[in-house]
């Protein structure tokens, strides 16, 4: 079965692509492997729409079935924002720096105990027959005062898992897909796929 | 009976001072009227919580009944958020320009629809015997894509109350405090105060 990932990003197509390897015989595909379409904005206020959202918008342009992910970073004193925002937390879309600093300028009068908060992953699985599955994946930690670490991207340099003393961007890419939102997401998937 | 609002915010005396003398005989008296002492930092995550902390600071250091108010702006799309952090969002304390400005740059892709938030303000009545009380006023509005009008501060050109077609910057000081969240809860302590 050919599977559409609604990504332009090469490092999540390796990751599912691993993940499904292990258990299914899926040939999976990206944006760049499709005849391109009008791709939306991401208007929902929920991780689950948003993913839900890109997944239907690649099986009606492209007839495969389709999954895509919404991510991102949820702080308790903040209400569980960024959330959805996170990619455009500073007002400017994609600025990584920007919203990192913003989040700690944010954070700077909050406490250890309340710097608490979770990376969060919504993957949603949608077939041209019209079957919709979303599952999502979590990583509980805690929210830094200072980056910490090069690897990763977002926010992984302010935020260490719980039962780690390392940010995620202290960690190696297998480290960090072994107990990631995404990988646990894209997991969740593999299995819905009749892994 | 002398009375301690925990302010040095001259138009919030004047409009609890207004609200009281319709109805009480009390004095009251601000922060520039008393011995100065040490002023907390707001790190509480709840309006209710900074309210009641500077209202009980103010009754230690002063012996006097005292209280105190928190107040912000609460977006729906933003899970409630900039909420206690409104005056700090941008990361720069009372950089109400900054604030404002990130704001919108946050809901510019959000909806009419999703626009919906609420000024909130918390008042905290504390007498030297321990009691305590802690009321809440809100005014229900919607966040505009552009600010409008000149008065008021903080987020006021961008919100327009429910039943209105003006921002809370486009009002004069009388309108806005009869409908306002502060009022709302100026007159809650007034009742509580024997009015």
């Amino acid at each position: 079965m050919r599977l559409l990932l609604a990504t332009r990003n090469a490092k999540k197509l390796v990751e599912l692509r691993r993940i499904l390897a292990e258990s299914t015989s899926v040939e999976l595909v990206g944006l760049d492997d499709v005849p391109p379409y009008p791709e939306e904005p991401e208007t929902a206020l929920t991780f689950e729409g948003n993913a839900l959202a890109k997944a239907r918008d690649g099986v009606r342009h492209t007839g495969l079935p389709c999954v895509a992910d919404d991510s991102g970073l949820t702080v308790d004193a903040l209400n569980g924002m960024p959330g959805v925002f996170s990619a455009r937390w500073s007002g400017r879309h994609g600025d990584d720096a920007a919203n990192l600093a913003l989040l700690l300028g944010q954070l700077g009068d909050v406490g250890d105990e309340d710097r608490g908060g979770a990376f969060v992953c919504a993957a949603a699985l949608v077939f041209p027959d019209g079957r919709e599955h979303v599952v999502r994946g979590e990583v509980r930690g805690r929210v830094l005062r200072e980056p910490r670490g090069v690897n990763g991207f977002g926010y992984d340099p302010v935020f260490v898992p719980d039962g780690f003393e390392i940010s995620t961007a202290e960690m190696s890419a297998d480290e960090k897909d072994a107990i990631s939102h995404r990988g646990k997401a894209f997991r969740a998937v593999a299995e819905l796929l009749g892994a």
